[in-house]
């Protein structure tokens, strides 16, 4: 997937041109960076995709309204209380949130977009918000990334930045798309308990933006799970200024809407799999590759079964090379398949060639590749010409104390 | 569900007349015995469901030829080994384990039906199978069950075993449904690796026997998950012999219809609690209830998506009160909820009220029904009329113990 004219850079949302970002202490949630403002003084287009939960966030439901309106200057978000099942105060506490920032920033409400993460149902302590909104915009700054990266998260262990340079017309005019992300439980397919900040320099049209945030989102951040559950709260957000000048991209079938896209699917993509990595308890990162399927669907939801189960999670943990449970998983994804025609590999080693275990593969290899930071493991379907990867980490004793010993 | 005229009886799959059965250890698993016979000198009618995993075990493919006939006389199970992707050689080995009990019974191979449970993908050690069929068919007894349904294990800690006795007809003439089954890892709604025998002395054509047994898996089995993986092997048997001499049954609108098929859903929901009870390193069993659905299907997908989310299961062996987790897994089921109808109880602790947290709850309460060996979690979604109810286990380090340190 990686474009040999899309080139790795640093800055994450303070990465593009005209963006400034902070992340402040605010004291709902202990020990670091918990509010986070992203600021850009030239109006952007914005494009954004929510949980299918289909109990949402009160920032979720004002974010969706502002979203209707065309332009916008920033995005405030809070770590450590979701707002979520918090009712009308709810509501009420989440308009405040973009009113405040609109305030100390001189914009109108509808031109700031929201977002939380953190606990479910207790009442936002909108003190602290106040004071940490007001603080963040007093410090905004194009270094800003790396606080602004870290007041996003909950449990992760690690904040998650990313930003790809590339060059748009017929001039080569460079632009970047840069991002930040929160992850670790609750990731599913369809974007569970994550967030994603995006912010580019690129002048987009809305349609475009939007289109091309579905295409990249679709294959990349609704392609990780670490617990299968999906949240209340889960966003992507972007925001397109403009400021480097490139060409206007109003149609999808132009070459610039196409570099555009990858660039944005790379961004994504190294976000979703810092995130996956991220996982709780996780010890390493799994990428499930399916090729061979009938259909793109078929091809998504064999690497999404295999990625999704339990014992093939926990036999990664044991570095156990167990293809039986990945062919089970395999079996009960409901895609169709041919048992005699499913090959399989953990990583570069054959154990499963048309549906016949290769009882002679090679143990070590298998193991050897199961010690990787990044473990693979890939399945042919000997069928179609689909294909789909998948991302997730193994099944930890860590995952289980993280979840059980976290109470309300 | 429990009819008073409905009584609990001993002796699983022999409490019925006419049946014996026989477990003996024949080395394919260490330490218990591993190979199962159970058999009616008079032929029974038989039905079976089977895994919906594309990928079935060897004896699967084999049970469902012979279940074209009419007549059974025998079933015979190991575990150890569970006869899957083991290509044409395993087909060989399945057919041959009837042929072999048909043998040493004076029986057509056709007449014996097959199961295996165990490690995939291993080539099936005959020699051994051959010798524990040979014996096991030597000490069939009416006194079989115990050893019967410790053979069938793999990582279960108990035997699972129930029957129930009832009266059908004018006469009330007492008749019996014994049953034992199998669970621990793997167990997913569609009958995920579990396998169980039922048994009656009922007289019943095949079509109705069929479909009591459908009515039955679904509301038991079908509702049960450890982990969320189903596997290659689950299948459910029944066979009826007639000896109780009742009248036969051949109409489903009958009353005697309507006992056999309740008293059937009796015996297989206790094997199904058993099974949830023993999941992989379960310390409580956690029944999830939810009314007032629109339709069945939500009903069932609400609790299915309750009872499957690793959340929900480490916050109650963490003995949390985590209400937030429940209802977020109530928002991504698919069904069709309101968030603002939704109710919820913690054993008889209301924690939710039409989408309001009831934050004075009483977390004692909450907390000491989190503590029972049968953990209650009640959802009303206050749309519709509609019930389910799902089994699962909490998720513990013993999970991840069993399962991680489990080698191919």
């Amino acid at each position: 997937m990686n474009d040999p004219s899309i080139f790795r850079t640093s800055g994450g949302v303070t990465a593009p041109q005209g963006f400034t970002a902070a992340g402040v202490r605010c004291g709902l949630k202990s020990g670091s960076e918990d509010l986070a403002v992203i600021y850009t003084a030239l109006p952007a287009t914005a494009a954004a995709l929510f949980t299918r939960n289909r109990i949402c966030a009160a920032p979720i439901v004002i974010s969706r309204k502002h979203l209707r309106h065309k332009e916008f200057h920033a995005i405030v978000v809070n770590a450590g209380n979701a707002n979520a099942c918090t009712g009308h105060q709810g509501l009420k506490d989440a308009l405040e949130m973009t009113e405040l920032t609109a305030h100390c920033l001189g914009l109108r409400p509808r031109e700031v977009l929201v977002a939380s993460t953190g606990i479910i149902g207790r009442k936002m302590d909108m003190d602290k918000i106040r004071q940490g909104i007001k603080e963040a915009c007093k410090v905004l700054s194009s270094e800003g990334n790396e606080s602004c990266s870290r007041a996003i998260l909950t449990t992760d262990l690690q904040p998650k930045t990313a930003a790809r340079m590339f060059y748009l017309g017929k001039k080569e005019i460079p632009a970047i798309i840069g991002g930040i992300a929160k992850g670790s439980g609750m990731i599913h397919p369809n974007m569970a308990t994550m967030l994603a900040f995006l912010t580019t320099d690129v002048n987009i049209e809305h349609k475009c933006l939007n289109k091309a945030l579905k295409i990249a989102v679709d294959k990349t951040f609704n392609m990780i799970t670490v617990d299968g559950d999906t949240s209340t709260n889960d966003s992507v957000f972007i925001l397109a200024n403009g400021k480097a000048g490139t060409p206007l991209i109003e149609d999808k079938k132009t070459e610039e809407f196409e570099i555009f896209s990858t660039a944005l699917g790379e961004v994504c993509l190294d976000l979703a799999r810092q995130i996956a990595a991220d996982g709780e308890g996780a010890t390493c990162l799994v990428r499930v590759e399916v090729e061979g399927a009938l259909s793109k669907r078929d091809a998504k939801a064999v690497a999404k079964s295999i990625a999704s189960s339990n014992l093939v999670k926990t036999a990664i943990f044991g570095r156990d090379p167990n293809w039986g449970r990945i062919l089970c998983a395999v079996g009960y994804s409901g895609a169709k398949i041919n048992p005699d025609k499913v090959s399989l590999w953990i990583g570069s080693e054959q154990v499963v060639e048309r549906g016949c275990p290769l009882h002679d593969f090679n143990r070590e290899t298998a193991s050897a590749a199961l010690k990787e930071k990044e473990v693979l493991i890939r399945v042919s379907l000997g069928q179609g010409k689909s294909t789909a990867t998948a991302y997730t980490c193994d099944l930890t004793y860590d995952y289980i104390r993280i979840n059980a010993e976290y109470h309300t």
